[in-house]
């Protein structure tokens, strides 16, 4: 997969394109990365990117040329027959999810636009880019961070990628419950132990430990997601006996 | 305010915590952050942070020792006499939100942990942190990406941080609604068209122009945000009209 990063700040995704799975994944030939200044693309001396809104009002809007031009120059030198998405960064974009991800994998090649404490032209959003996606309900300084997420969560999809020993944490999503608690060695640190049953060997009662823990704790923080879940009599027994003690 | 970050890879920050906003909060003195890297604590000889899992099962358990140690060091250092809140970056967290990094904006000290790929021990958890703390439904490597959104979306919100300019975009949520588009020079480009109303140079019309569109993107995007929204007679026309026509 080809990514190309947009951005006003190129600086700020050295750190994290070149760590971990994402320098693995470089080092893999599973994924390029291309981070660009799209000031570069402005047609203007002063290499201006922005200009005031029209209709008034504080706060400065990113020009449409810097960004056509520069996403343009992204797509020509992509070499597969699929268009590439083109996705913009926005507070007023669809939320991200996992499952979002799952589609990106599925790309050969992303164009990321990310703004800075700025607001796009509109045509931009209309005419440029094929998906609008926003991280959270939080406000950033710019789409930069929101790109590193995207890119990690995606990356980390696409085969091969992933070693045994990362793919775990992946995995463990899969039950469609928030994880049950874990724990190493020592069996006391500092007057604090490891529960007695995931000591003793006992590979059935450990299971059940963990399915039961894994619920309560889905129960206690996130009861939306056991909607999608199919549960035993046991289980639907001690959920009512959750929902009583509440 | 402090921020610690502990983390197994330290060099992922440096990009994001030396740009923009971030970069000349510290200059400013209103912020000033300190990367740990954890395995600097682990009292064994091989600097092992992680063990395998009580009870067996894939995957490897962030231990207790180093990281309670680098939380106690990190606080030790604290200026404050509040003690300073230790935040867990983890899937199954508290979601974050814009009012809880205007809970952490009040804060001395942060403390964030970040884990990468394993899972923490239950005793960190339970006994050192005081919040946990997830970005959103999406699985990540690690999380030193959330630690960075924390990071940001919490240092804006430190009085004197923003400039005028910066601050423009954060002001723009205060609506609880999506924004309105922006549109800026040239008035035409490549065929494509700045709305006449925003030229017009009348307010009454641009301001309900504004309003409106606002309004009907929040109505199509995110039709919850409308909830906490007080709307006049004519608002609540165009709501009912756009209802119609869905």
């Amino acid at each position: 997969m080809k990514v190309d990063i947009l951005s006003l700040f190129p600086e700020m995704f050295s750190g994290v394109l070149h760590s971990s799975i994402l320098k693995k994944a470089q080092e893999k030939g599973a994924v390029s990365f291309t981070v660009t200044d799209f000031r570069d693309y402005a047609d203007n001396k002063h290499r201006k990117v922005d200009d005031y809104p029209y209709g008034g009002g504080a706060g400065m809007v990113l020009a449409p040329q810097p960004i056509f031009d520069a996403a343009a120059a992204a797509a020509a030198k992509s070499t597969s027959l699929k268009k590439p998405r083109i996705v913009l960064m926005c507070p007023q974009g669809e939320r991200f999810s996992q499952r979002k991800a799952e589609e990106l994998a599925k790309e050969d090649h992303l164009i990321i636009i990310c703004g800075h404490y700025e607001g796009y032209d509109e045509r931009i959003r209309q005419h440029l880019v094929t998906d609008e996606i926003s991280i959270g309900d939080y406000v950033l300084t710019g789409g930069e961070l929101g790109a590193m997420v995207i890119v990690d969560a995606v990356t980390r999809l696409i085969p091969d990628v992933l070693g045994n020993e990362e793919s775990h944490q992946q995995d463990s999503f899969s039950t469609g419950m928030l994880e049950h608690p874990h724990y190493t060695r020592p069996a006391e640190f500092r007057g604090l132990k490891v529960p007695e049953v995931l000591q003793s060997g006992n590979h059935a009662m450990i299971d059940e430990w963990r399915r039961k823990e894994s619920l309560k704790r889905t129960f206690e923080r996130r009861p939306e997601l056991l909607e999608h879940i199919e549960l035993s009599d046991k289980e639907k027994a001690w959920l009512a006996e959750w929902n009583q003690s509440n």
